[in-house]
């Protein structure tokens, strides 16, 4: 599938000059991706300064590699013959209006002339993908809405779009590196099973987000999901009677059962969220891998207690600092600072303080969850700076930020993990615990 | 305790000329308050303008309202005694040092002066109080770190500086309303019953919002909770063993049984939160008061389907819409749109699909979950603004968005109850559907 995300060729069916149509939108994300574009268009010569063609047919290529349709339905079906006939690999239909839409036969008409000339189909239904890395980006959302996360190893496969396209877009807010986001829509030939497979053996990608509302093929998924050895955090929409009712007109799948998912899933060792927030809460600790045992350095004494209770609910480690730490603690530190775990540096702290508590425990610490509290008088820009500064420089490698909303909070996420609540750290935190 | 926060004269212990200093801070955020201000400060005659006073004593009124008390340990309880010579009614000591750092005897000389001269005292460890109605700001955190929130109707107890602090910067940041902010630290007189007994009664406060390290006096924190009437939502901090030893060491004080306070808070009616986000989260929909079934308009359609799930594991009503009200959907609503419950406008909705949904279905719907996302295409700033300005004409009182991170979610914020996330606005909405 690499091709599909690497193409040389593209065509685009549907392009426009028209600003705010989709094929204008999409022309627009492509111009700047490293391949050759052709445009495709019956009525214009020229789209965004390129030479248009009538059709597909016309391309002075011998192959497309990718192509992207985005035009009504009712043309679907002879573009997607003509690009058979054009011997193309990949085709991303973004048009709508088919089995979600109650239209079967339409969708059914996809999959008969994509198997005939054996071009693999990313949707019906879809919002385009994006590779950061390749930098092609055909979904069509303008960049000015949807924003584009710098790159990383995180990938993302979403039935819906727009689930997905939030995502993408709080990753490019906090920081997080994408690798590829698929929208795959009613997946009427590439599906989940198909998508994850692929991830498992891309080089680029080191954890998984997938967001499904039916499991096209259970056994192969089944099969293919307990081969994976990559990190997935996995929400499963269309839980409840209701939900499966949406997901009909939502993608036109069944959705599955509950208690059956919650299983399977826990026997494949896939995490399963319910919240589309922790797709990607979950996703961003992955890198730690594992951790031993937390040891917590806050400016916030109540952040110190609730993080505590937080942890110890969720069976996470606590590191237990000796006596020796504890009196060197007790000596670098003023007095009515707490030097058990959680370290306590008092609402006053600054950077001299963090970086003495990190130097005196270093040694004995696996994991440190720094809170810093941006609210509080001592800890300004240049302070911060000093201590994210002391880490990258020192040796600490495993480092989480806990940092609720304030002018720092985007500081650290450039630099760190870093969450915003206590319960959503540990539990992420407990995913790597085990 | 009307007079502790609308008090005539006001007396700064340890007013300060220096940036950065806490007497400074709060002698700045003091200034716009109408009411008498003296500062007092040993070596200055002038306090940012101010006439300055080496002793309270030396001021030139009968009485004292509010004295607050900035400077260290050793020297307050002196001061406290100047105090109650000056019958002063209300003090906050913000120094720190006392119970919460081991020092026990020194809070007991504060509980025992306070009591000779019946000086009503928050604190000492606390932050300092702030009431958006009255003006009265008393908080030790400058406006450009800690953002003042707009007047509203929740009111918060907090005995963690920080854990108020966070969320009341938050409130600014959302556009949520704030009636009093109270932190309380180590609670020597004033404590969170005091504080629970005073709110029921306040005119200007609606909800309550608690974080509570110790309660003081369990039978009679049961005897004034169970006459409240008003909304709390409530965080217990210190639940389990490690939590409670944090406590110890934060304000002093001895935490109680996770289940215990479990069996407890239900019996009263009180709403327990273990995240310190649902603190505000769970807090802002309560104008709302009842909710008796919802209907959800979306743009994305996943979204609609996490949502129904939600609200069905969450037991929440949702509407059925009657045949007809389906059918005229249909014909207003272009091909492809869900009439269901979820109504799926599709991710190229504009504002006046948004309309055309509710003006259809508002004879038969009691709550609306409208979810808009601002990474679609087709919802510029000018259609975000026609939603508002229809639903504001309208005569449709009960409205929640659901609109994840984008730039009209704070466009939102400003004129309705917002949230970010489906399952958090599920919880919320089933505290309202008793």
């Amino acid at each position: 599938m690499k091709e599909l995300f690497n193409p040389k060729v593209i065509a685009l069916i549907g392009a426009s000059n028209t600003d705010g149509k989709i094929g204008n939108t999409i022309m627009k994300n492509l111009l700047d991706y490293d391949g050759k574009l052709y445009p495709i268009n019956i009525n214009k010569d020229k789209v965004l300064g390129l030479k248009a063609y009538k059709s597909v047919l016309d391309v002075p290529e011998k192959q497309i590699d990718l192509a992207i349709i985005a035009i009504p339905k009712e043309f679907v079906s002879k573009s997607l013959i003509e690009l058979g006939k054009k011997k193309t690999k990949y085709c991303v239909i973004i048009s709508a209006g088919f089995k979600e839409a109650g239209d079967i036969k339409a969708e059914e008409d996809v999959k008969k002339i994509a198997k005939k000339y054996k071009i693999r189909v990313v949707g019906p239904n879809t919002l385009g993908l994006l590779d950061v890395n390749s930098g092609l980006d055909c979904i069509f959302l303008p960049k000015d809405l949807e924003r584009r996360p710098k790159a990383g190893d995180i990938s993302i496969i979403s039935q819906s779009g727009t689930v997905g396209a939030t995502i993408v877009d709080l990753m490019a807010e906090k920081h997080v590196g994408l690798s590829k986001f698929v929208s795959y829509g009613n997946s009427a030939d590439i599906n989940e099973s198909d998508l994850l497979e692929f991830l498992e053996k891309d080089e680029k990608t080191k954890t998984i987000i997938a967001y499904v509302e039916e499991v096209i093929d259970g056994k192969r998924f089944f099969n293919v999901a307990k081969k994976l050895t990559k990190p997935v955090i996995f929400l499963k929409a269309g839980l409840t009677e209701r939900g499966q009712k949406s997901v009909m007109s939502h993608t036109g799948a069944l959705a599955g059962q509950m208690e059956v998912y919650d299983g399977i899933l826990k026997q494949l060792g896939i995490t399963q969220v319910f919240s589309v927030k922790n797709l990607l809460e979950f996703a961003k600790i992955q890198p730690l891998k594992k951790i031993k045992e937390v040891c917590i350095i806050t400016n916030g004494g109540g952040y110190g207690i609730i993080l505590t209770d937080q942890l110890e609910l969720n069976k996470v480690k606590l590191t237990t600092l000796s006596e020796k730490v504890k009196s060197n603690l007790k000596k670098e530190l003023p007095f009515g600072v707490s030097v058990n775990n959680p370290i306590d540096l008092m609402g006053d702290a600054n950077a001299d303080r963090y970086i003495k508590a990190i130097e005196n425990t270093k040694e004995s610490v696996d994991t440190y969850v720094i809170v810093l509290l941006g609210q509080t008088p001592k800890l300004n820009k240049g302070e911060v700076e000093k201590i994210i500064n002391y880490l990258q420089k020192s040796q600490i490698k495993k480092v989480i930020f806990l940092s609720t909303y304030s002018k720092y909070t985007r500081m650290l996420e450039k630099n760190f993990i870093v969450y915003e609540w206590p319960n959503t750290l540990a539990k992420a935190i407990k995913l790597l615990c085990k």
